[in-house]
């Protein structure tokens, strides 16, 4: 067997990956990367980059329409296929196995397994780590144990991502970011929608975020079932989908997009299947032994997993050269309690930190201010019937903010302004200095702090 | 005479003015407010609102258009100019007075006179003022000396705001914000545009900034003569314009609009015309008389105009109850070094603090990190072929972002987080932990920061 020795092995080269390794580089350190499908991984080929594509066109095209004067005619669906198909780099990663490449990183091809403390095998070749392994293999769509629902074989969030055809009808079962960003996106792409959710929609954000695009999505024509429990699915000979709810009704489609939670990729490491990677603040299983993006189920987000990989990155680097582990740069780290996330839907949805009831329930005093978005004058402005909402959600004992949503159209670029708020714990009093622009949509912070008198 | 007493006097009942009054009634006092033209100033008829909605239908379309699959026709003038007439209110200010009637504030219509210490006579009522009176009557256009020029009837920002045809030629003298701003709405609306900039473009950002919206006017047909200076103008008896520049080109249009500044309409309170009111930083002109907005000379921007007016309000109301002017509240304040500013050009540029230049000359110890926008994953989502600059100056001594400035098509609502970031003086190696949402444009900030080793 072909033996290697490396600083660090990373297994797993999506975006968290592929940070951490560049991080130990760029430390001095040397790295090889594990991959047994693309270099680049999910977010690169089956989740933000195709997926936003999908969106983009249609959102653009909502915001034409959203203004007088501008003619505007109907989406063309090959027309966004393709540009998903580019940004999805064709499923080819070579554009990314030259980044590694110009980075310092070796590539292993194939399925890594821990074997050993230290020691990664993939195929025929034994690498070992003088200072730390990284997992970083990302999770899979978990798939129910409903009858019948895998013998159809349905879409999960990669087959909808990389579809090559808008099926006619599709009915998706979930309620959460993937199920509501594919509904928006199929619904544009002129395919009937069904969404089954059985508990709620975006459930984990503030409660207006969910109604409004619950409300939006049923104004595109998508058929919403607010708890809905699919009990089984067959497919006919003729192709036709048909599931099953609990109350009897029986919901057809030409495919199916199962959008219910995520599983861990362990079993890509050779570890026991499905069970999340337990870390500690410096992103360590144990001393040589690290776990960073999804599957360690801190916060799956691609930005979250390339924030834990710059973290570990240097962390491993400061313990291989026997340092201090800077306190003062990740001392105390963002994903607990500064979670940015946006949702590509229509409205956008955008939150970062506390929602209002997960504050009260962590028990802070706190206050919760809102604010109509379409009474900006940057929204009206912006689009003709605006309609949004804004939520900021006040620590009174320190007077700061540790939560904002906003849901409204074209309001992701807005958020950067609150998880700046948040991580900088910048007081309100201070807050009243940082002035927005007129006329801007973020007139909504003026208002928010007019509000909320301090 | 009518004698009416009041405990504050605007004169001047644009945002900024309104903004004073109102705080000051919520305050406890009482107060009134003059106005000689439409309640809402500048800002609603003849500047913010309607510029902003003659820009915002053609970069809605040119977003479509930047994306495939939208099919977009041609920007239609007469939809535009319709929408601009109802954002302008059709100059009508019915609901501007039933807002000032709502906020408990007395109207008084006509010029304002400041005939004696706060005293203020408007027709033939004598406004007498308990605590406080406060000038609001921000700024004309500047029309410079030029032989022909006031002949001819230019246009200045109030008639190109409010213009009800498109001219088939326009002529605009000026590199600023407006010239540029009115330079992208009507090239966009179908005017062959001139547009004659003396002393560059945008002068006042980075350089940068001029440079990329020079380039786009150029691409989008305008005629950009830089260093130009014009030194005649005539009107021939079938209505064209010719203007003569120094170097003997001749320029014909059939419209010309003058944006070469403002002067402060310090003549609408009855004092010397032209002269700016010097304020100190309660904005207080002697211990009875105050100046709020453009009028001041400090930052010609509604929002700060509005900041004045809270800060005012605020003192002039704790100075009323004899009670300390709260320094936690109003002691830093933001129009010196935290000035925001959104030009909706095409690309649209947004700029926060000091430019590299102004923060060197302020002897600061700078370092200037710039990033390419377009190299964004989230900015190529957003439009295919996106170009755009980020620029992020930091003073090396506090290790604290002092100015930001973004050009790229869609920019505006990516300013706030760089406007709290300096507000804030929020430490960079605490930054690091504001992460971008994945894919956002506002990754552009992970990007600043991976090229500002700490």
């Amino acid at each position: 067997m072909n033996a290697q020795t490396y600083d660090v092995i990373v297994i797993g080269a999506g975006p968290a990956g592929e940070n951490v390794a560049d991080r130990a580089v760029k430390g001095g350190l040397t790295a090889a990367i594990v991959e047994r499908e693309l270099v680049g991984g999910e977010c690169s080929y089956w989740a933000c980059m195709p997926t936003k594509a999908l969106l983009r066109s249609a959102a653009a095209r909502r915001a034409a329409l959203s203004v007088p004067g501008v003619p505007v005619g109907d989406l063309d669906p090959a027309a966004v296929l393709r540009r998903r198909d580019e940004f999805a780099a064709h499923w080819k990663d070579d554009s990314q196995v030259g980044w590694l490449d110009s980075a310092g990183i070796a590539l292993h091809r194939g399925a890594g397994r821990i074997v050993a403390d230290r020691v990664v095998e993939v195929g025929d070749v034994r690498l070992t780590a003088r200072h730390a392994v990284v997992v970083a293999t990302g999770t899979s769509a978990f798939v129910p144990d409903i009858p019948g629902l895998r013998d159809i074989a349905p879409w999960t969030s990669r087959e909808a991502a990389a579809a090559s055809s808008v099926p006619g009808r599709l009915a998706i079962i979930g309620g959460g970011v993937v199920a509501t960003e594919m509904a928006t996106a199929f619904a544009a792409l002129g395919s009937a929608v069904t969404l089954l959710a059985r508990s709620g929609v975006l459930g984990s954000f503030e409660p207006f975020a969910g109604e409004r695009v619950t409300e939006a999505l049923r104004e595109a024509g998508v058929t919403v079932h607010l708890g809905a429990a699919v009990t089984g699915a067959r497919r006919d000979p003729g192709g036709e989908v048909r599931l099953t709810l609990a109350d009897g009704t029986e919901v057809a489609a030409d495919e199916v997009l199962v959008a219910t939670g995520r599983t861990p990729n362990t079993e890509g490491a050779g570890l026991p299947a499905g069970q999340w990677l337990t870390v500690d603040d410096t992103m360590r299983v144990n001393d040589w032994l690290y776990a960073v993006g999804d599957v360690n189920g801190r916060a799956l987000l691609t930005h979250q997993g390339k924030y834990q990989a710059r973290l570990a990155g240097d962390v491993i680097v400061a313990r291989a050269l026997g340092k201090p582990v800077e306190d003062a740069r990740w001392g105390r780290h963002a994903d607990s309690g500064v979670v940015p996330q946006v949702v590509f839907t229509d409205p956008e949805v955008a939150s970062v930190g506390l929602t209002a009831a997960a504050a009260t329930e962590a028990g802070l005093r706190t206050r919760v201010v809102d604010y109509d978005l379409g009474a900006v004058a940057g929204a009206s402005l912006h689009a003709d019937g605006y309609r949004g909402h804004a939520r900021m959600v006040v620590d009174e004992d320190r007077s700061v903010i540790v939560g904002f949503t906003l849901a409204g159209p074209d309001v992701a670029e807005l958020l950067h302004a609150a998880t700046i708020a948040i991580a900088g714990e910048v007081p309100l009093h201070r807050l009243w200095h940082a002035v927005p622009a007129y006329p801007t949509v973020s007139e909504v912070w003026l208002r928010l702090l007019e509000n909320y008198p301090l």
